[in-house]
């Protein structure tokens, strides 16, 4: 078997997961990554697991739908996925899903409204999940050919995939003679700036750089977050593998400016959002433009009351591994770990106290983008209306 | 697309599971079948189905789980599992499974009893399912690579794939031109038979032949079978295409005498049992050998009380295009139509009346052998204790 999977699986398996012998394991994939889901399925029964249920999603078939269903039934989910969802975590099971792009140029030429009103594989369901904590989940990354292409198209195919997959190894820290302990050394860096952050208690975020003005109110109980979550029942995990982020849930509705996107940005669907530029007025979007995509996230930014509010704002340093290597990746899992984030939709009942939760927002949709760099300042706004400059070059201030 | 794919997907949706404008539809396959899933979630949306809903069962993980997951687990199935299938009845959901063997030697090597242990993907609540007759349902071939090696290990790769391809699209009728009403004709032929076989109400069915004298009792109301089903909503559906074989629900306490296999038996695992005898004492299977894989055929045997006991009992006389063939497909599906045969484990209530529905076989398995062939006589036995020829030479006499 291919090392690199065995590694990654290893790595979603007993670190990002860290799976506890007995438990059911979701693995949650697109098709096309058969070979990373047996050496995940090897590496979680090995560990103890009770059971792997992989659970695969086809965007071919979301592709026939948009084409061909009725479009009152876009929205339509069966019941059974919401169920399963939510007895995952009454079952207290573990959580591992493989991103990559869906295949380039599948959705190309349908309709945004139709493609917008099918939020397939994302379920609303997660988000209980997730505020609930009620299982140990992970995200990690799974190669492939057609990814690479997307990522280095100036590269030949073998080339593209061998560079792919170096970033790959590395961004995941793969290539450290313990790779477990360098991510341990990591999240310790990412929980303490958080921390520290945190203990700032700061009013709101003001970023600035090019074409970008824009301030981000947040809630009075707004706590930063890094790298570990931990389950109900006490289990570490990482979320996300790669990670470079802090991030919180913002007031969602103090938002005010103008904001342009540092990188592209890649729908659930695999379709593209560049040169975006939103505009934000009492907390909501009142204007989406883009030199490409921009109908697309409209359309999602219709779904629901939240969907145009703001649920996240994450900052990130330069020192993390994946905005060094200036690669866009399509692929939000690595590219939001690139550059400082805010996102359309969903915020999270763990960044916030309870007295807090119901104003963080609510949305069936979580949208990422970057809108950070070395060139944009992110400043710390206190109660009492000082300015702490928190990113200053990429570098943290506080 | 490849036409015989299209074509494969058409006969699935339209003919056979006969889907409805707004039904949900389940797709159930294991890995590898993309190309013809993609078809028939085209088809299915294009006949205005609501949500086709994609159920991948990958067969590396199972082999996984039965190499490393601890003993007590390997019969454990996630809640959802069973939930979702009751649902899809309940909801009057059309399905569509797509068979082929699973990768040739995949299990090789695994103690039986552990694999044994794990049906899946077989559920118990697919017997539930057919037995309330709440979905249209169709099981169809897909064809692919490694299942013509299989197949027809003496031709190379290529020709072993044309030959697949052309024997499939011939006993599916496929090569007619006009596909729907050659299987609407050779439909009515199975049904009028099973009429005329039903009319007769044997007490039992005799199968001599070489190396065989069984006696299968039938249960008073046992009503023979064929080709066409109905759901409770009226729905006419084909549950098999191909489909050849006229079948009942036997008495399961009144099999008695010996059996030899007739073609070999491939369990869902893709292992196999050759040379396979049985012998059948006041309805249970007290003695099983065979010249390969009695060892698995006994552990599935073990599953429960009602495993070594029958639950059908079919006919398929020589007119089929399967039985012509002298193909092996190691897949029930065809095989099973290729020749007479019986099935331990699970019977149907639908072929005999409320009364006798206590007495039929109950089972988590079901697992049909071929007995028959033109060397072998079937003959059936009157309340009256008279003999009537059933088969002769593969040709009906009834």
């Amino acid at each position: 078997m291919d090392p690199l999977l065995t590694d990654l699986a290893d790595l979603a398996v007993g670190l990002g997961a860290n799976v506890q012998p007995g438990q059911i394991v979701a693995v949650g994939t697109q098709t096309g990554n058969d070979e990373l889901v047996h050496a995940v399925a090897e590496s979680a029964y090995r560990r103890g697991a009770r059971f792997v249920d992989v659970s695969v999603f086809d965007p071919h078939v979301k592709r026939a739908r948009i084409e061909h269903a009725p479009a009152e039934t876009l929205d339509f989910v069966p019941s059974w996925y919401g169920e399963r969802m939510l007895a995952l975590g009454e079952q207290r099971c573990a959580r591992i899903s493989l991103a990559n792009p869906p295949p380039p140029g599948l959705f190309d030429g349908l309709d945004p409204e139709r493609l917008g009103r099918d939020q397939l594989p994302w379920l609303k369901e997660i988000n209980t999940l997730i505020n609930d904590a009620t299982g140990n989940w992970t995200i990690v990354p799974s190669p492939r050919t057609e990814w690479a292409g997307l990522a280095y198209p100036e590269l030949d195919s073998r080339e593209a995939m061998e560079r792919l997959r170096r970033e790959l190894e590395h961004v995941c820290r793969l290539d450290e003679d313990d790779p477990v302990a360098a991510w341990r050394e990591r999240a310790e860096t990412l929980v303490t700036t958080a921390e520290r952050l945190s203990a700032r208690r700061f009013d709101a975020l003001r970023f600035e750089g090019p074409g970008t003005d824009l301030t981000v109110g947040l809630l009075p109980s707004s706590r930063w977050h890094a790298a570990r979550f931990e389950t109900v029942e006490g289990i570490v995990h990482m979320p996300n593998l790669p990670t470079e982020e802090i991030f919180t849930t913002p007031d969602p509705g103090r938002t005010q400016g103008v904001v342009t996107s540092t990188k592209p940005l890649v729908l659930s669907d695999g379709s593209l959002v560049r040169g975006l530029v939103v505009e934000f007025e009492g907390g909501r979007a009142t204007r989406i433009d883009a030199d490409e995509g921009a109908a697309l996230l409209r359309a999602r930014c219709r779904t629901d009351e939240g969907a145009s509010q703001l649920g996240e704002v994450a900052l990130v340093d330069r020192e993390g591994r994946i905005g060094r290597l200036g690669t866009v990746f399509y692929s939000t899992l690595l590219d939001e770990n690139a550059a400082s984030h805010i996102a359309f939709g969903n915020g999270f009942d763990i960044a916030v106290d309870e007295a807090d939760r119901p104003r963080r927002n609510q949305s069936a949709i979580h949208i990422d983008f970057m809108i950070g760099g070395d060139e944009v300042d992110v400043t710390g706004i206190t109660r009492a209306d000082e300015r702490v400059p928190v990113l200053r070059g990429g570098a943290w201030q506080v």
